[in-house]
């Protein structure tokens, strides 16, 4: 088995995994609970979490355990929204965002509140002018992905927090930071917000964080009673708490050496693809190695996928969360349906071989001249 | 070590983790994904939510993945006001809720809703006139707890329904169903709306269900695209999933049997504790033997908690997600100020031993004679 969709989600790391088990059967009391085992529950938590703030360079109180990137992503957007309504109800998003930041996006234009779209230029990076000129006095906040997730753009935060915050300091800026924690240095103050997701660096699945500058208030979208996550109520996921400070731990060690090797995997196939004739590279010189996208003219990704995996190799069409849809950041970056309706990801990782790489592109080859010359028939 | 506060949670099973392990290691592949491993991976999500909605008596549609109980709670409550506040504003909850439904419900005050809280009989049940009384044109809510988490009282869901309704069949009926999963038989369709928690039933902590019937209308709290999800998105945690249908499936199994043996212990305990002068009995005759609330006059709960821990015997104070607060649930049937700062719960589980028992009462009465006789000298 080939597995080239490791943005779309990572199998966890056995190491990982192992520190959830042991969580599980060692830490057995209710962090809130006042004896010894809560305690020793609430300790490990703790832990994990000097560790996490540690590995992510911020304070302790800064880190917010939430179920996943989507719900941090809620929260940071939903949160920030209606504790500065009384500021402005303006909010400005890129066009290269993951759906959810749509959809909440969509939400909070029901409570009133009004988006912008920033444009990009055709590289994929924000264009700083275009922000700068939608930048008003009633905006408050700005989000904008650290490497967005069709085509691993990956954006210059510093340098768009600094358009921001001369144009007006007080706009806080959200940055979903799911596709670069493991793969690039996350400088999280850049940001006043970030988030995470576990599953995509090696972790499990159903756990995510929010860096949450102590600067920045929140109106919660889960309320409750804990005394020590007010601001995200729910018994804290013990097991799951460790198994993400483990994650973190090994998801973000020798990231040079690895992004290094996963570059020359990326030049392998983009040589390769070369060529074909009906080939178009999405990934821009901004995108990460670990993210190729491209376009197959006319063959349905849906199509490619499924033919692909009789060789039991996995692809990824645009991001599995909008699996079918036209890419919104294609059609951002090139205006181009036909290119929009017809990309693939392959997105590779740390552990992809070069005899993976090898045989994909010699089953791709198969395939592509199968469906090729099919769709020429048509 | 001696557990007695598996109300406050419960350790995992080990089957339960093995399925949690199984399912990290063989299904790797995001759920949205389009690809064979994605597929695979929605397959066990769709297998694990027949086996749950066929174990609870519901549709798989009725079944919604959550972080945990409190969230479910919050998406019940808040969801339900929101999507129907052009129907009025009036929310009518009980006086034995757990914190995190008080908390909403003070959320829902600043939004603008009414909320009412409905007097209980000093055993503990809703006052059924007082119920009917509140209930106006306005009321869109109730929400109601199937069992009360400090004192294990449990309401007679059916009746309740059936006042609600009478009185206007409009009305959406919630329960908290956190603490009756597992203990007695759960028959949501009593209900609209009912939350679950995993991590009280021997499940992992991080994940809950909302079962919402296919009648009732909600506006997420937590937006974004996926498809199959659309109340509540996010990448499903497919091995919490599958954790959860192994949990509830071994968790449902032989109540009675297991209630009957858990009832001895609960007898056992009251018998032995009627010899003591300062003890007073708060959990009544409508209380689940699983839970025995006490107060220990005179004597700090923690202090108490505390000194039981040198025994390795482990309770609970008022609910892990107060502790150290004046238990409402205590002045709400009892208005004893006294009695509320002074409680104790002893949480059982059929794991608990008749041994265990024994051994606790010794323990008990060697420090209740200490903390008891210290008292008198201050």
């Amino acid at each position: 088995m080939i597995y080239l969709d490791y943005s779309a989600t990572t199998p966890i790391s056995y190491d990982v995994l192992d520190s959830y088990d042991k969580a599980s059967k060692e830490f057995i009391g209710n962090p809130n609970s006042l004896h010894g085992l809560g305690i020793k529950s609430k300790e490990l938590i703790s832990s994990a979490t000097k560790q996490i703030s540690e590995l992510l360079g911020t304070s302790e109180q800064e880190i917010i355990y939430t179920s996943g990137a989507t719900e941090s992503n809620n929260m940071a957007l939903i949160g920030v929204a209606l504790a500065r309504k009384k500021m402005g109800n303006h909010i400005i998003v890129s066009k290269l965002e993951h759906p959810s930041i749509y959809k909440i996006c969509d939400y909070l234009k029901e409570l009133g509140f009004l988006i912008s779209y920033v444009d990009n230029d055709s590289d994929g990076l924000v264009n700083f002018e275009d922000l700068k000129n939608k930048i008003r006095a009633e905006t408050i906040l700005v989000s904008i992905c650290a490497v967005n997730s069709e085509l691993g753009i990956r954006e210059p935060l510093k340098m768009i927090r600094q358009i921001i915050k001369k144009e007006n300091p007080n706009i806080i800026f959200h940055s979903d930071m799911t596709q670069a924690l493991g793969k690039i240095p996350v400088i999280v103050k850049d940001v006043d917000l970030a988030s995470f997701s576990l599953h995509k660096i090696y972790g499990p699945k159903g756990i995510g964080l929010l860096y949450k500058s102590n600067l920045v208030k929140l109106v919660p979208i889960i309320h409750g009673s804990s005394k020590d996550n007010e601001l995200r109520a729910g018994t804290p996921a013990v097991a799951l708490i460790a198994a993400a400070a483990k994650a973190i731990r090994l998801g973000i060690q020798d990231l040079d050496r690895k992004e290094t090797f996963i570059k020359k995997l990326n030049e392998k196939i983009v040589e390769d693809f070369n060529n074909y004739d009906g080939i178009t590279i999405n990934s821009t010189k901004y995108s990460i190695p670990h993210i190729l996208n491209v376009s197959l003219k006319g063959i349905k990704p849906e199509t490619f996928v499924h033919a692909m995996e009789e060789y039991e190799i996995y692809l990824g069409t645009n991001t599995a969360c909008s699996s079918g849809d036209v890419s919104p950041t294609i059609m951002a970056l090139y205006d181009d349906k036909e290119r929009a309706i017809s990309t693939i990801r392959i997105s590779l990782s740390y552990l992809t071989t070069t005899e993976e790489i090898n045989r994909f592109l010699n089953c791709f080859s198969i395939v592509y001249k199968k469906l090729g010359s099919l769709n020429m028939v048509n």
